[in-house]
């Protein structure tokens, strides 16, 4: 059975990650989309194991003495992280898995999980994610530029990424998506490791 | 400016190799083909460097003597091979180049130019193969045992290259070339050697 990719899907803060992620959603149904756990309290219509693995405090720490976290961070008082069971369930079925994550959180995955693929999405420019980040509100001036310089250092992070892809257009960075994942299935490595027939004619070819 | 790919397009004889690229051609008008240069005679209607580059067996030498192939081979008395000059001036001008060549050949490639991106096509299986080995005319049993020998240590050259890509249906193989070629533009290593800015906003939040 050959088994799925974990791809992960990154970027500065206010490059449109969520964007891209939901127009991918119908893209590409057959992506299964990482589900969280937090310990925050459910909100009106929020199902456990679809929106969120809802846990307790005890619950929470304990899959962190566990290792069972491939990543988690603490916001707001409470915790949120990525099981790495649920990760390794849907790719052993065969399914791709994508998990849009920020930048530090991604790089923590990047300790655990360094099969997966590591996408980061970029502005098209750095006027463009200034104009992104001025126009989500009335944002005072030295916010905008406090939030800049978080997303130029962020930026600087590509370097431990597999691919880069501009959000220049959301169809456009989708599609380059698509074919990363396309691709991703086609690397030998990869493929040959779902191949058996393959495989006894590589060896029998070497012997 | 960003510079274009070379694609070898390689896989055992009787796979599809040149079906693939002629679909593709129609695919990706972007793409261009390598142009092979040969000492054989030019048949009716064929032009000079558009279906080969028309070289005197003098001038083929020279080109072996300054190491100006990528590759080449005698057969039936006459010289083949790929000029470097060509690749190399048509991805400086940031298009992508494929070359469709046998197993051996794409190795010779890669030796020279390992910067390439090295596809291998596959039989959907082993019986299929033969089937369409056998399917070419009215072979004895014996020159198709040897082809499908043939066509098997070929397979076991698959582990040089770098994606697989089987041809159980032409327009698939098609597509997950297509997306290997824009995942391949979207590789970090790549990509940034394109986009100046972000390099300078890599350097400045290193330091």
């Amino acid at each position: 059975m050959k088994k799925g990719l974990l791809i992960v899907l990154s970027g500065p803060s206010g490059v449109g990650k969520g964007t891209v992620c939901s127009v991918l959603r119908h893209k590409m149904p057959e992506l299964v989309y990482s589900v969280s756990a937090t310990t925050r309290q459910p909100r009106q219509g929020e199902m456990d194991g679809i929106n969120y693995f809802f846990k307790s405090k005890e619950q929470f720490q304990d899959m962190i003495a566990r290792d069972a976290l491939l990543e988690y961070a603490e916001y707001v008082g409470n915790y949120y992280g990525t099981p790495r069971d649920f990760v390794d369930k849907t790719i052993a079925e065969g399914k791709d898995v994508i998990l849009e994550i920020e930048v530090q959180g991604a790089l923590k995955v990047k300790d655990k999980f360094p099969e997966g693929v590591f996408v980061f999405l970029l502005p098209p420019s750095l006027d463009e994610l200034k104009q992104r980040i001025t126009g989500r509100g009335t944002e005072t001036t030295s916010v905008i530029d406090h939030r800049m310089s978080v997303a130029v250092d962020e930026m600087g992070l590509i370097r431990h990424y597999d691919y880069a892809v501009v959000n220049d257009e959301i169809d456009a960075a989708c599609h380059r998506i698509q074919s990363i994942v396309t691709a991703e299935h086609c690397r030998r490595e990869r493929f040959l490791a779902g191949y058996a027939e393959l495989q006894a004619v590589i060896e029998k070819a070497k012997a």
